[in-house]
């Protein structure tokens, strides 16, 4: 199957705002004021949440078909921890990003609990947000520089 | 410094749509049509790709500031690609997420191309997205599942 390229575009709009663009959808970035922020949109580490939990639905829903087992009502809640310290450059003890992620999912099904198993296995190897978070990924930084 | 939790809590509204919280934003994630959605919002790796724009913005103004250097018309462009087969259950030749990211950022500046290269070694040891991403994050699951 041929590859997709996702991307977004964007601009700094003040030192916690971005502007950008995927397709045809807005996404504005912010930070709460104790973060420095306006506090008008969700912060970085909230869209990760969101990405992730939304990415879990979707491959929920794709591997139940597959199984043949009725899932719904499901609740997908996710969250972790962050030690600001690194961010803020007032401590290297912790790692910059979340430490760990809890994943909170409750459904009602048919299927029974060794089928639910096989299903969760499944959304785990699948899911492109859970390969992203649980493996590295290569990041190449490209800077165009404009000296004034 | 004591760790800061963030959250997201929501339901699954279709089998792309995924409806969340965080704080008090509303996050709605949606497919494109080609992925089996009504697409009437970003999909997850497109938040993925907000998120870690979002995050680079902030953490390049936090280390500016440090480093006494001005920077001004920060663009910044991510994308990445993703083999969508193992999503899809048609191959696992390739892994489910983005495979590497290419991160595109142009910028004013009055600092030299040393204080710009060291400004964006902290920016990647410093930001919570650059580190979710490069390396690997524990993830917990909690599936609570009602048998009908």
């Amino acid at each position: 199957m041929s590859k997709l390229n996702f991307s977004i575009s964007g601009t700094s709009i003040t030192a916690t705002r971005y502007d950008g663009k995927a397709r045809q959808f807005s996404l504005v970035v912010d930070e709460p004021r104790e973060l420095g922020g306006e506090d008008i949109a969700p912060n970085p580490v909230e869209y990760l949440l969101a990405a992730y939990a939304g990415c879990i639905n979707v491959v929920i829903h794709l591997v139940a078909k597959e199984l043949q087992v009725a899932v719904s009502n499901i609740k997908i809640n996710i969250n972790g921890d962050i030690n600001p310290g690194r961010l803020l450059g007032l401590s290297s003890a912790d790692r910059a990003g979340f430490e760990s992620l809890n994943v909170d999912i409750d459904l009602d099904t048919d299927g029974s609990r060794e089928l639910i198993d096989k299903l969760f296995e499944q959304v785990k190897d699948r899911c492109p947000l859970n390969d992203n978070l649980s493996n590295s990924t290569p990041v190449k930084y490209n800077i165009k520089q404009l000296v004034n």
